[in-house]
């Protein structure tokens, strides 16, 4: 896939698809969410090829997601443990979550997110941390930010108001 | 890339992947989702192929996320609505923007959710809509629904509490 849309200053949404913008990649995060930690385990839980899994686990943790500790000397064996910035991707993964369970699961879920005391599940809305407003579309919309690339900028010209 | 894992009955995170998890595609539905419609609008922002975009853009339909509407007979024009499962994509659009923007941009950011009427920057978190508790690592974990493959069960299984 050409790359060329990144090399432009970054939109958030871009650069963030950038980091974390393959499948697998993804998939391991969500795992290692799930508090998966080994090469083994993510290996038979992803069905991915051993390569593949090497140079997925390399990326995530080059780019921060996640970080390599040796937890045996011998033999020598890694786990890979998400970092404070790994943790945060949660938010996409549950965001994930519930766009899938709402739409592509009509014979119900095959995963649930509940409240870990209770078991009740959790239907996840995002909200604006400091009034507590649902985020929706007509109350919230995105503008150009301090740093906005020409890019950017034109990107939201686009929008006009009233067409629909 | 192999598409092995997604022959499994869905895991909702891999199900929501397959449908959206390209890049381009989730570019595209965060254009329409800042409100454009037109094939020459979607390639001037993002600056894609045209082959690429006309084949995003059709899968995009197929699967439910955008519909097509011609808006001029002479020539003969398109254009490209989201639906309602498209717009309640809006949700992943927002996770990725969230993280991008606290994790990419030590310079200021691109680009702002903002209060439509306010001007206030938002800042979204996500909470259960029934309880409005926050979703967090400690009070919210994933578990198997009714409809779990042995698949997510095993993964979900591999989990010990404890273990970190």
């Amino acid at each position: 896939m050409a790359r060329k849309i990144f090399s432009e200053p970054p939109c958030p949404i871009a650069g963030t698809l950038k980091r974390a913008g393959e499948w697998w990649s993804i998939l391991i995060l969500r795992d290692a969410l799930y508090g998966i930690t080994r090469f083994d385990e993510f290996q038979q839980s992803l069905g991915i090829a051993p390569s593949m899994l090497i140079k997925r686990l390399k990326t995530l943790v080059a780019d921060g997601f996640l970080e390599r500790r040796r937890y045996s000397e011998k033999p020598p064996r890694d786990e890979y443990l998400l970092t404070a910035l790994g943790r945060d991707f949660r938010m996409v993964i549950i965001a994930l979550y519930a766009w899938g369970n709402k739409h592509l699961s009509p014979d119900g879920s095959s995963l649930l997110l509940v409240d870990a005391k209770s078991g009740a599940v959790a239907n996840p809305i995002m909200v604006d941390q400091e009034s507590g407003k649902p985020i929706t579309e007509t109350d919230h919309i995105f503008v150009s930010g301090p740093n906005a690339s020409a890019g950017v900028i034109a990107r939201l010209d686009r929008r006009k108001p009233g067409k629909k």
